[in-house]
């Protein structure tokens, strides 16, 4: 297809997927003219995967290009491959805190992992977000974290073994990779949002027997 | 306490404590000369609180100063000042898109919340955060988003019913409210995390039997 029609199949505007051509976010299109390329599925499929890493994942475009860079970095192993690409995603929590609790429950953290027999890295981001979270809601003298941590953790890890084994199966790297990459971007604000829905129905059902009632009456402050 | 005694148990800098009360974020302290107020346990923990909303949360000033004042709002029920509260709290995934198959995904989504028995509200905020993803899923292709998202509700449910009884659990509706908050804003990124690690793990299970290795090896793209 031409390159206004991809802009058409995909909604993504013409100066859009030019700048995204431009980045390398886009592989170019197969020369037809000196003035004209050919695109296929392949590059909607790219550029559809592009714009939801973006307006889903709300992640910047330098974050996308690192992800798909390291991606694609053909010096490692398949395994490494799925793992730098996750491992690039935006971390779920900013930096660390100095807070003193910080050593003793990533000391913790780090037990959990043992405990389960997980097998992860010390330096994996996400150790980082669960030991920064840990620490607020102990501040917050909320002090069921990491018993907490392990109910979650018996309860999402077969779905998250059916969902890589799904990713793994694409025989094409790259399909692999992009199924790593929409597999985690797209399922997260699906899985906060079941838990939020979740919360609605057990308040509703525990209250009321019935949804909570509209917002009309509430007065908000000027935003 | 003083203020400078606030500002040091909660690690926030006095000007910004200030800046809080003239928000109305944090309610004034005790009047104790014309110059001085005193603190408490209370104000400790609502700045905790106000800190792990806009730090973990990621939330705007604006956005902490909503949930709070929603929460906040006498006329309404109890349950339904936490329903509020949790509405007010920054939606997963930005605006509707105007893609066609928007308003089927949304039938779909309905419709599995009928199907599980859930008491959900049409407007309820985390149908769209679930109907957006979905759409962009389809639009990568991947099928099976609904049967997927009934795996997450089943395995997510009871969590949550856990998680409801305890935040109910208090009397004081304030502490509630905040028990509300705190467990949306800060076990979110705790849920996502460990998703993650369950990702991590599987696949260093399946392809190494040990963990991804460093990525010194990697070569970024200039950021």
């Amino acid at each position: 297809m031409r390159l206004s029609e991809l802009s058409t199949a995909s909604g993504v505007p013409i100066a859009t997927i030019k700048f995204y051509l431009r980045e390398g976010l886009l592989e170019p299109g197969t020369p037809v003219t000196a003035r004209q390329s050919s695109y296929d599925d392949g590059h909607l499929r790219r550029l559809r995967l592009v714009r939801a890493m973006q307006q889903i994942g709300g992640m910047s475009i330098d974050q996308v290009r690192n992800v798909l860079f390291a991606a694609g970095e053909s010096t490692l192993s398949r395994h490494e491959r799925l793992g730098v690409a996750q491992y690039m995603l935006p971390p779920l929590v900013e930096a660390p805190t100095d807070d003193p609790l910080w050593d003793e429950v990533h000391g913790e953290v780090l037990a959990l992992m043992t405990g389960l027999g997980w097998l992860i890295n010390d330096f994996s981001p996400s150790l980082n977000a669960l030991t920064r979270s840990i620490v607020a809601l102990r501040r917050l003298g909320y002090r069921d974290g990491i018993e907490h941590v392990r109910r979650y953790a018996a309860a999402v890890h077969p779905l998250a073994e059916g969902e890589y084994r799904f990713i793994d199966g694409h025989r094409d790297l790259d399909e692999a990779i992009e199924a790593t990459v929409a597999y985690t971007v797209l399922y997260e604000p699906i899985l906060l949002a079941i838990r939020r829905l979740a919360h609605e129905d057990v308040s509703a059902r525990l209250h009321h027997r019935r949804p909570i009632s509209p917002l009309d009456g509430v007065d908000l402050p000027p935003a």
